[in-house]
């Protein structure tokens, strides 16, 4: 496999001081952790990140759900009502490059810990928050999550089927795609201060992170003036058919191939034509031209149908897929199970001390062929006194002295 | 409007060889761009980059879609099947901090731009490649667009209705979202190369990068071992209603309301049914508990929608969104003609030279308060002359004679 311990971490010496919770800030602060950067994640002592136990169906363990997004950190549990837990922050802020929180709007300057306050300490400090609503909007104070800001922000306008209602991507847009805005500007920005040596105040709100990334929605509308339709399966300014999935045997849900054919190639045609058995057809005036094939939809749908409701989708992708761009539409159970994701470190088994071992998702971009290793997401408060003492040069009995106080 | 010169330009002074062509490696180097990078897009004089013509009604203007992903850059167009012309890119190559591409597997090595090669000429480049299957996959030579790699990757069995079919997504994950993982590796190995001076090979595949936006499916997964039923506006593992889009007046397609009530906070249920009027059902056995709540869903949807569907979808979000999170499912055109998206910069207004005024997304995250200005797309070739003075020293003679000789 490709995971080795020569995996560059990019970002050794980076220190995070991780305020985050649930996704969109944790999604940020774990990709710093798996390129290499020191990600001490602060939680509160009465049960930590509100993530750990979202969709937990085993009061002892940690759910899934937070095991993927915290990955490769150290937790560091702190009662921040203590006045001496808030002086370990500001103590720990005066270290860190970056700082970065995900609460409710107003949350972290009410502890006492906005950016006017740890940029006098560490004036160097990167500090990055996430919000659901901008500063300047009529929605500045409200709570926002993942769906909040996938309706808001045009997502699921564009989603779903045409004469149907909007639907959520399962992708979560709102959360992690804002989660990697942000740490784009974050990675930037440390580039900046190594010349300035001044930090920044980084904010983004999930409702217009979503913007950036339905632009080709946006470009149909410049052209238009109307909102782009719903298009199930399809591209939402379909104009060269086929572009869609097509029924596979056996049936399932899932069972379906997408199959496209580009514009900018007119050998796409005939090439499926001749993979699906179908080379009487080349030349046919019905489905010559764009404008014949886009008249003569049905029909194309029915031709290709009765090649790939025959076969299974790996199959039809195969040999549909050797010709012209195809794809079968794959499933997370499938996903998993394929032993080539593995091999390539895509996806990587992980031990961790109270769940065992699963499998996760890791870090999908190569670095000299090497992906970062993941390892298991920390147990709450796993790294108190470890991280104490690296980054704040605590000796163990000042630890000791702070657990008897219950500060830690 | 918050849009001023003062927005830092954090990549200043870092070169970027732009070898990349419709969105996947377009999105990357554009916000590269927009952060301050002088960004170099290499194009045919043939026509450039066919994201110019896709989808394009005007034959004398470039499309929106074009505009969306190249804002910032500068165009050079060179003939790369002149000897000249390639020497030309060598040189470039020697002065670049960074060289992205997405070509086709294959196409850029067989062009002579190898890593193998350019490493040889600079070996502090950062050389990134996009692709649709990864290295070591039986599809690695395939072609790939943005649907495919959403089939394959796992997002389109997330989406759609409970009962309907995979659905796409209308944001360009394929495409934007690998754009963003690649960046993010590019911007880490920035850092790394301040204390190394080595470049680094970065490879990442658009079906890969699809795994990272659907953890949360995933973890659910990983607890019950089946893949997620779509669900539609819900969430994947819906547990606590509502948590849906509600219809509202005037019954538009896009007329909708979400509504969320937090499993994290039992307070949103009863403050829901304040906001809605129904204080008479506070207590009421039936919708007590998430367990009674998830056995009464369609009373709930029905009282809900009792509500929403006599309000517009913006006096519902003012309403309902003040006790619990709530938003509007907005349209592209909405989000367009909403001034407070301009006068906050999120949107900004472009003056390009042919096609006019337009407005476009730029990027949505603040420094200090402040997002990145949104330059216009590049017209072919326009930089040409100035970006080879610029990085070679050319001077206005020989940029004169590699015209006469339409190497340039």
């Amino acid at each position: 496999m490709a995971v080795t311990p020569e995996a560059p971490n990019c970002l050794t010496g980076v220190r995070v001081l991780d305020f985050t919770q649930f996704e969109a800030g944790t999604s940020c602060t774990q990709v710093m952790a798996w390129l290499g950067a020191d990600v001490v994640k602060i939680e509160n002592p009465a049960g930590g990140d509100p993530g750990r136990r979202t969709g937990a169906t085993n009061p002892h363990r940690d759910d899934p759900y937070f095991l993927n997004y915290n990955a490769n950190k150290r937790s560091v549990a702190i009662n921040l009502k203590a006045p001496k837990g808030l002086e370990i922050i500001k103590a720990l802020a005066k270290k860190a490059d970056v700082f970065m929180e995900n609460f409710a709007p107003g949350a972290i300057e009410r502890l006492g810990l906005g950016y006017d306050v740890l940029s006098k300490l560490n004036p160097g400090i990167i500090y990055g928050q996430v919000k659901g609503f901008g500063k300047g909007t009529p929605y500045e104070n409200n709570l926002a999550f993942d769906m909040i800001a996938q309706a808001c922000g045009g997502i699921m306008s564009v989603t779903g089927q045409p004469d149907g209602p909007p639907a959520k991507p399962g992708a979560t847009l709102g959360d992690t795609g804002t989660g990697m805005l942000m740490l784009i500007s974050i990675l930037a920005s440390l580039h900046k201060r190594r010349e300035t040596g001044k930090g920044v105040h980084l904010q983004v709100a999930m409702q217009d992170s979503m913007l950036h990334y339905i632009r080709n929605a946006f470009a149909i509308t410049t052209k238009t003036e109307k909102p782009p339709r719903r298009a199930g399966a399809k591209l939402l300014e379909s104009n060269n058919p086929p572009c869609d999935i097509y029924p596979c045997a056996p049936g399932g849900p899932n069972d379906y191939v997408y199959i496209y054919t580009s514009r900018a190639n007119p050998q796409h045609w005939p090439r499926l034509l001749e993979a699906i058995g179908r080379q009487d057809l080349i030349g046919d005036p019905r489905f010559e031209t764009r404008e014949a094939r886009i008249e003569n939809e049905k029909e194309i749908d029915r031709i290709i149908s009765e090649f790939t409701s025959k076969r299974d989708k790996y199959e039809c992708m195969r040999i549909i897929g050797a010709a012209v761009p195809a794809g079968a539409v794959r499933d997370t159970v499938e996903l998993l199970n394929d032993p080539n994701f593995e091999e390539r470190g895509i996806i990587q088994k992980i031990q961790h001390p109270t769940n065992g071992p699963f499998k996760m998702a890791g870090w999908p971009v190569r670095f000299d062929g090497k992906p970062p290793v993941v390892k298991p997401a920390p147990l709450l408060g796993q790294h108190s006194a470890e991280a104490l003492m690296d980054w704040l040069g605590m000796s163990e009995e000042q630890v000791a002295a702070l657990r008897a106080e219950k500060v830690i």
